[in-house]
């Protein structure tokens, strides 16, 4: 490492659900990881030891609570107790991807709100800042009274576009209703029009079609999601927008889930490219050549140096 | 009143912000107003009266926190203590209207959740429930940790539409990128296509155009709102709408806060009929010809009734 | 500003109630107040910008919750919760007059005690220490779980006193029964005698008496109480002292509330001066010939650096 | 018992405090006191043996935190935690003496608040409801978030000096500075004028003088506090009162600490008689002949059935 | 169901870890469980879908949080969320196995104490009373501020023994140093003697030895324990018994985890029975037939109508 | 003093209990204790003056809540609260002796866990750190949310009787059931066997007998317990173990509680010599000469060295 930060009172810890991308973020910010094990006794409870003091540290857990998201969760949960125990000074939740984002709200009576739920128990475990990247709806931040620092990553998807030359007119697809937002942020870091794709059944039991919204005939339609995961929505968007003319299609989103039938849906399906980060960490068989990678962790690492010395996290924004 | 309701233990009271909305309420269910006084000493200091026992009942109280919004807020979070420290057994409060919604996530760096805080604040004075209707983001279910009954609004409005003899092809309009999930609802009800309006700037310092996406020439349009506050975004809409070709414009709300210019803009734009409840109080001045009121005051009758009685309260939203 | 405060970790914003006396204690202090506007949307609803990064500052918020008292407490609970998510590591909170104080116990059945409401409210949103001046009731301390600093606005009364070369002997006299320990306070820094007014009915159906406990006779008087709000009290007091031979009557208070009537009645009162200090600010017309101004910006100026550097406070009560 | 209460789940239980006034309250109630022992071990420690279920009941467990304070604060924390573990519905605190009543705010620098402190410990172990007599200052209500009802001892003092047929003019005397708002209530009822004793040191190095604020020659004074501790006070004052010429003294309180030189003092002093409710337990030896008892019991059962019935206790005051 | 529960307002539900039982229970309290399904989405976060009104109910949950703990934890908490969003009256946990029991103290430096934890976010969900099981430390309880129900097998264990005749004399054996107490129970139900396995390295760098203390020699040896999970330490036990002169040996526990190699060691020992609750499901697999299965749903059965009709649950221990 | 420590910031205060201990802990940390008188007004109410500025200071208070437990444990809570209000930066409590530590669970109906409420009510104070020695149950650490440092004593007993050299060989005895974990422990530090008191009754209305589990014959006898109270158990058992043919007996615990009989007994038992730590203070009338003391000054001094300069605590364990 040749960059060595030289505060020994920042310490950054990884769980066992990304430890790929907090090696990366530790050498960003140039430490080493903290030693620490975490295990699974024979009936599957977890035992974790950290290895080093961190009295009086400012300590950062580097976990998605991404699948299998209850494991992971707890592994979160159980660190954070022991840190507390060992009488860490502040204890910074890093949570790349955000499990249970999506039950965010009761849609239907005696739901949960799973995402709240989390929260609340992140909190009560002892956590007292997180850090997390595209929530699935920005709401979430008010789950927390804990300070949290929401970051970015649309930006990242945005620059790889930009950088690949593609040669004729973009437009920006929302798959769904909910997502219009975000394509709008993305067609404007590309300057493109956006479109929408707006699933409906014209009548009682007749099938769903994929109307499009918007004008796409013709262009290099470029989907755009949070949360991809048993890709059944962007697949068919894929297939419709080359039905109704698009010339070509990529996708792109912040978290690949990718979870069931996923990989199959996107290697059959009319996606040229499928661009993500590795806010989740995709298991070698997931590494299909359609998908591109692109790395969180210099964003992370340098919101975790700029939380450390109390600088504006905002300037990472712009 | 011909109905009277049995339970001497449900007792209703209404603050200052929507007297009207709780006489109404008050006579679905059958029962008088409780008695109770909220008024001001000469330095603008809130004085509550609660004028009859309350040990041991469960009451609702009824306000909105519409404008002006601080003083609606603290005449609800003083009558809560007042209640609390008087042994009510529970404190049900009924917010038709919401305020501080829109304030609901940190947009930029160092804002406050002003959505939140107030649902900390409910909660730390004492209130035991929260029935409320149509909330700016579903999420903010999630800010409260007691249970809350989340009415809806949107059916009413498109009764409205369905019993009103509309010669012409619908289409249901979102007014911005992040209402289109409510415009989806409304069409299916009125079993008609969406389209968005998509306002942006087409290159830096060139004046924003106001792009539709989606097809509405011809087509009676219904641009949909949760709330109209200034009635900027929704006058400019009807008139881009108009100017695109739609042969008229309607639009709806649940929630007219209608501040500042808002009833100049909509009497002078190209809105036929706007169609709003009266979750908000509107004074007489605000009562144009143009505007079409509806009442939510079955629908929370109905729903407080069912509370009370332990029923389910989903069986309203079908 | 010549004496410049040197650790940039202190930092003091002013909200709007009291700007001028805020600007006076940054002045004090030596550093300029903090960038941050707060101000109205158009249907009153707060929004606060924090224009500087305060991550890991000692954040001091100056604000009276003066008239309108629901306004500006609100605007220091969403301050709170803005400086909360912003990360500031000590947020404390700076009230030279603490509004609702006078509901500070159930006086009769079903009253709320929103004094002890507001401490739940401002400890909820975050605050971590209060800086107040002459609370009315000592025991508001103890409504309070975090640190409080209660500084005393009497001394600076009666040093004015002191200073004035009054011809004749004082008396200190008690506006009502509840604040014969407040005369008993200011006599003994001016080595006079006190005496109470003391209102009462004699008979029922007959108007209420000013009688006087306490000789007065040939004597000047100098009215004390910690709040003058609309002056119904104070005036009516002096001019019965005057019918009851008083040479002068002079009348003092800490918290100018000032409120309806209360300038006329002072102005057609016996009270020959008022001396306050401005804790609360007083509007261009409430400045009357007749009011006297004292400062307590250097008190609170020397509290701010002396919480600051972790010295003890209690110095200065000498 | 004649009169028995029907109400299975209403139990009353007593600790060590004060049984004979339980005694009196179960009576008045008509109930039997619950079975519960509350020993010591050897080393001091407390034991709790309650011998009935009480699962879901309303439960009223009567203690005075009279002296030895401590031991009777601790019985009341430990009882209320074994009634949390073991179901009980509500738990309501009768408490007819507050103890640490008068550690009500911070005097001095780094001086506990112990008044709020016992309020925090109370509701953590698991109270829900406080009935309490004349607390110190009415503002300790404001310490407790649950709801508290706070009974009133003077009517029964003043109808004891009603039924009394005192020849001459009688006054209402306050011992200090800090209780004339007493003194002017008791007056009320009995129609009669105040008079201060006002305590100070003329000069430095002088000795303190008993002055007098008010007039009290020839009549005969009622001297009234809400606490008697050391009597050093009332003693003092009611031999100033008899050397300015007063004709008789009486005196009374509520809550008859009576600690160290009480009754001594009481013996030796101008006090002709001393009127006293049994909120505190007096040990045989103090019960000298010229203290007079008054039951609270009567009051405190009253209000026990109301809350339990939930009627309103307000009544009770007129 | 001949014998069906009058009460609709209890009801019990059943999560995935221990289906049987619930059934089992369910049955003994006659009502039928109640709907809801309990599911994993593709990428495995949990949806609980409660397909029946449970406003005002008193709701009993039962799961044992057995491997795969984490699954099983989180899908408690789930449902105790919802169940508190949808307004259940009281929500029960009936945990027949309290997973992470034994992770109860930190035994070195920088330990979670993973029960504790698991009882914070139990009581933060929203849980308001526990039914347990034979908890692995007695203060566990003590981990929870809300009620608890703690329910002992030993006597379902030690019936069976009693019930079976074994020809010749009995010794109980403790596997362990820390549960002599438990082994002491169970002997003075059988009126036998005690022994202890001491297992202990005579010195550095020679292999531990299974030293015995106490009398077994040609008696009938019954092992007990309260968690069996990779059976090493029962079953070098039973070697060691039957070695030293044990005639036979027997080995009981609550709970039997069985995780690993346990079935196999069990299969492979010297034990000649073990006798277990059904606590936790076993799979087809573990159910061998030297495994005798006793039914605690009698027991849990019959607590829930106790505390559901408010009586005393103790007399169930006798 | 010769070794002055240097950190202003770090403070330590005594309370009633133990002030000798204190003062050798403040000689080996290097400080002065801090100033502060903590006294009885006349009728037994605590009053606490803190004599010096603690504003922004580390805080270790020195109190075991040893006879009398409620006078010492309320003397800890006050003085946590004062600290709390007075602005210390952390509040470390020192509870060498935790009292109530032997109610940790409910073992009959409608107990108390009053060890747990003790540490309900230290956090509620405002503690934010524990330090203590020898809990009865490990599982107490889990009653706290803070963060706990567990020191041990045994290490300082085994020592003690390692330097003596004892002709003959050890066996370690365990007085009763639930200490054989600690007769284990202190058996490896000195390398000998161990065996348990079993005291049972063999039936019904016989007098129960104190068996023997395990070989003593010949032996020198070291009997262990964490706390020493009225003495019963371990002479008996002392008696008992000299009557089945051990050659001498030696007895040892960290907290000599030694309440009532205790020293009678102790002083007519066959225990040759009782060694016991300083965690609680013996009145002299109790320092006989069969008990030998150890000192914990060193241990605790060099425990707060640690924690303050935030170093790891767990190397004192080897």
């Amino acid at each position: 490492m040749s960059n060595q930060y030289l505060d020994p009172n920042l310490k950054v810890f990884s769980l066992n659900s990304n430890r790929e991308l907090a090696s990366e973020i530790a050498s960003v910010i140039g430490v080493e990881l903290g030693k620490c094990s975490v295990q699974r006794f024979s009936d599957g409870e977890i035992t974790i030891n950290i290895e080093e003091s961190i009295r009086g540290c400012d300590v950062y857990v580097i976990q998605s609570t991404s699948s299998p998201v209850n494991e992971h969760l707890m592994e979160l949960l159980i660190m954070i107790d022991a840190l507390k125990r060992a009488s860490a000074k502040t204890i910074n939740i890093v949570m790349p991807y955000y499990g249970y984002a999506r039950q965010d709200r009761k849609a239907r009576s005696r739901e949960p709100i799973t995402a709240k739920l989390a929260a609340n128990l992140l909190e009560t475990a002892g956590a007292t800042r997180v850090i997390t990247l595209d929530l699935h709806a920005p709401q979430i931040q008010g789950f927390f009274d804990i300070p949290i620092d929401h970051l970015m990553g649309v930006p990242i998807l945005a620059d790889y576009f930009k950088s690949k030359a593609m040669d004729g007119d973009l437009v920006i697809v929302s798959p769904d209703h909910g997502g219009v937002t975000r394509a709008r942020k993305m067609a404007e870091r590309l300057k493109a029009p956006i479109a929408i794709i707006d699933k409906r059944r014209p009548k009682p039991n007749v099938a769903e079609v994929m109307n499009i919204v918007g004008n796409i005939e013709g262009k290099i339609a470029i989907l755009i999601d949070d949360i991809i995961d048993t890709a059944g929505t962007i697949t068919l968007a894929a297939n419709a927008l080359v039905e109704h003319g698009a010339s070509e299609v990529y996708a792109c989103c912040t978290h690949p889930v990718l979870s069931g039938p996923a990989i199959d849906r996107i290697q059959n399906s009319s996606i040229k490219e499928l661009v993500v980060t590795n806010s989740i960490a995709l298991p070698e068989e997931k590494k299909i050549e359609k998908i591109v990678h692109l790395s969180v962790a210099p964003l992370i690492g340098e919101a975790i140096i700029r939380v450390h010395e109390e600088q504006s996290v905002s300037t990472l924004f712009d």
